[in-house]
């Protein structure tokens, strides 16, 4: 198993699941084929980000070999909320997670700007959202695209 | 003009680009598009956390009808260097940015271990980077779809 | 049982009273509804945020059906006193409680002024206060409706 | 004028409106009912936080006297962007504001359940959002009551 | 003038009005006498905490030898609204201040536990409040009495 | 016992003080009366903020019917050192501990300069320093009466 | 005249102090030594930190050459209160500043041991309280020695 | 033995040193004594952030009765690394430490200048560093002389 | 073994690293050259900051003679992510550490300056990157040398 | 001229010293080699942090053809002293700087055992300390190497 300081910080559920992710030696990518979700959706699920419908659940206990009891704590059958974002710190320490913060802090300003002259006074819904992440490799070198899409909500006048 | 409070925290080049700008009513991406450059990272520039090329200066002088001398100390003839990101707040107080920042809130870790699956251990460059905004229509309504786009850097074992 | 991260780090007779309220399958409003309080005021007292009466004590064990003595320490019996929010992060990281807390951010002043304007001088109490949650739906969609209702304390002149 | 220490670092034009405001010695309902806007949100516009329709800058010079020219920077003509809540520091120090702040801190994690019992796994929107004050008295006293109306947005499994 | 750090950043009136007492060398236990208000709550209104009533400002000016026109900015004829502690800063900075904040270190919980032992579960108003300071002198030396008195607000069960 | 969150973090001994006083049913009106100490001072010592006398720890576990081996490790006998408000977390997020916060944040400049003009440039000792809390009935309700009291401390000029 | 960042953030009569010792080519030590004062509390009170009396006014004014005009706002004939260390960071970022503070980092619970052992419950004042600091050389280089000397202050027990 | 919070945060070998020293019912100053050491540095590496030397852990463990292998993790055969200051929080909450750090805050520019003045730009090493605390009883009262030598490191230029 | 605090709270696998070290008595240069990597690296992958690969996990049980099983959980092979300074704090508390963070502090903008002055607009990689640590002894003392060699990533202008 | 929001946040002579610069088109190591000194601390000198020499404010002031009375202000002439730092937020939000923060961040456990382990117990210093920035281009790009040299300091044991 990976002992990542974070993920053993996680609830026993999650931890489930990452231990027997380990064992079947299986991405995310994997992962989410076999239940027919996204893999960041996914991944975001195993840290507690995202609570699995109950057909995730039966997917899981069978796709990673898991006794279902070992996750129905994060089952909707028990009414499982997930307390998203529980354990992140801002800012973050971790260099790879700190580059999407420092995008925030270099661009803020300017998406905040694109987004109101192409859209009018609103925001990206971070909640009627979903996110991917493409590998592409050119002549250049390899690059990660990360493509985050919301729905546009705009102010209401009143 | 917008006599935004983040404007005018601005040195006076970047003020002045932002007058000129609303006096002749044009979008980031109209001079975008006059400059041979993306919108986005025209509009980081004009909030002085990209550094404008020569061949820039001489363009936004002509598109916006400015006196070049209102904009030459951001210009790379005296060695401009911008002081990125020096104004923003962090977490933001704007609740459009702030969703930006919710977003590596809950998805930052299912990010890092997607990133890590496809393409190693390392990082999505925030520097060798592009980022740009698009929007698509569908019977569900309007939505936003932010593109980041960096190079994949790994850590060297040395 | 829903292991979230929150309930987790409740004192064990909290975490009793989420245990046996998801053996029960009962939501907050019908836990409220047979102890003749409101729903709102509940789910603060089953977080610790609000201490039971005595005959609250009393209707919990027969609808939880749960051993008296798993929650006897938070019983006035005792002398309990609630230690107020000694768990929640300021800004919160969770989603929802962010979207309340911003409204604190966007119209802190607008309705500190609209509040000095229609009463004076002084505060809404957060003390001698109730507050509830409606479900409206209607042609644009759903919509939640929160009501919160305090008495006005002028400040004293002295 | 009202020379309070927030109002004095608002934006010149924020300024001239409150200026205005007082010596028309007008409340921020008389000024709504002109604009047939509502009172909260007409109040969170004043401090910067929402911004004014084309046909509200032309109310707001006509009801409040002002020259247009005093207030155009806030308009839609000059495509202004609300920077909204920049100035506003959190925990807030004044006992007004920190009295709602206090009920985000005390019924957060109530609030939070209760939705998700009501509603499922979503939030309260604070974009597709209004409010309302009203002062309601009884035997008891007289009770500040606050309505707060956000569309419920709920989050995409994919 | 007494050019404190904190004086000087408070608005004109409110330093118009501690240049006049400074002119008059009246201490504020002398003007409190003059309006008929006790002298903690006359400092922290020149302090811009408290709002004077219509008839202080007329008898400050009269007491003070102000120009009315100097401190109507503050007066409820233009409807004044103090922002409270404004500039105030946690943990206090200034010796004489930081004493009261270690009381509420050091005694915090113990002023609590006895406040709900006496009085059942609620808090102590500090909007329906007064205070005052004595000396006392004795044979171990001289002692400085601060006496805090607000009406108690037990919450509501609901 | 009482599982207050605050307490539970207490080292075993004042865990122990608390429980015995539960099971005895006393207030620390009581209990300071049985041992000739004042309720205050009584209750910051059960939170571990003042040193109990040797002839305190014996009339505690005479009072309290307490082994007195539970004890011990806070009786003077073993040179106990108390670590003095290292649990207390500032800004309070209880609100009956907040509203003595809030008093600073209000009352700090004012209190500063009624004691520099009654006593010259000093402080109220937080050291030599009692204090009390009162319960008061008037026609116009209940009042939490709290004096501080301290020794003032002139700054020496050398 | 030094143009340091603190200096210039001191006010007018502060400032006009450090003109005047640069002017004179003045030291600290020489100026404590013509004022009948210790070098570090001068020091003090040239930032701001300690009152001069009525005569070290005088003084100042003869010994620097300075109008007694621009320092009159400090002087305790207008009843000047300094507020103490409002300009004051931390942790701070000047090294030799920080040096202290990893002092009491590093020797914080150390000293209070000690000091409880030697003198019972209590603190060293910071009011009653002088210090200096003295220059020594020998063999292994040059030292700096900072005495810090304070009335022990016993806790009392009530 | 001594309860402290801070004790019990500290590893094992500390803790036991602890103990012994409290059953052994000997002071620091005793202890220093023994060893060869002074007061202030023995405290200090009892809290774990000095090392003691491999002949200071033989002296210990006869001076304290104690088994070698309680506190062999903490000596210089096992290369032994202290962990300085790491749990210590700032601001301190303890009056004690916070004297110290409140004498930072007044003093902290006038000892950087009186140092400035008579060494030349650098700083007091505290490193190179020794302390000690002495009681000094005269008419006035008891005294804590706190004296604090370090090395004075010149700036290079380079 | 080594109790220190920073290591007690690392994953049971960098446990048993830093315990079999103590127990061969081997320093960080020793277990690099065994492994062919260098010594700065290694350690921070002791702390848990890189991921060993394959050869390494091979490596480190033979030359620790380690029970590859203690160790398995931070290899490659089980697909381990190092949650990189997930426990480190800023600003450090401990004073080596925090040098190289002055470092930061005092020379951030001269090294910005010079970076952009060589290299252009960019910045060096911290991901593309090496480091080591040499000792040099000359007539003045010992001195430390840390070389920092990373990629220089030119921003790009889109 | 550079309209930075750094320089223009620095005292007057700094902001002399750029524009002369500027105007002279000279880097830090055209400047640095007429004075004589090296790079890095030059600039760090421009911004500030380091104090120059009679000499420099000399070979200053004709390199860049500046009146000697634009930066008087900083010369040793009138004894200054710099306020190292002061400006410097933390964290850093300009990239460049992070990347140099996120290296403290990720190896200050490996550099800090690193030294213990080749020096002993102590530190480099900060103070007595040379830096310098190098260029090194190879078949796999361009590289910055940063060295950083300082005086190891050993604990004393008192």
């Amino acid at each position: 198993m990976a002992d990542l300081s974070y993920v053993s910080s996680l609830p026993p559920a999650n931890q489930a699941l990452f231990q027997a992710k380990i064992a079947k030696k299986m991405t995310f990518a994997e992962i989410a084929d076999k239940l027919g979700r996204s893999e960041t959706w996914v991944a975001a699920a195993f840290y507690g980000n995202m609570p699995f419908a109950e057909e995730d659940i039966a997917g899981l206990a069978k796709v990673l070999d898991l006794d279902p009891l070992a996750i129905e704590s994060i089952s909707p059958a028990v009414n499982f909320q997930p307390d998203r974002a529980s354990k992140m710190e801002m800012p973050p320490r971790d260099p790879t997670i700190y580059r999407l913060y420092e995008i925030v802090l270099v661009y803020g300003y300017a998406f905040k700007s694109v987004i109101a002259e192409k859209f009018g006074d609103g925001i990206m819904s971070a909640i009627c959202f979903t996110s991917k992440i493409d590998k592409e490799v050119d002549e250049e070198g390899t690059w990660v695209k990360i493509t985050l899409r919301g729905k546009f909500l705009p102010y209401i006048k009143y």
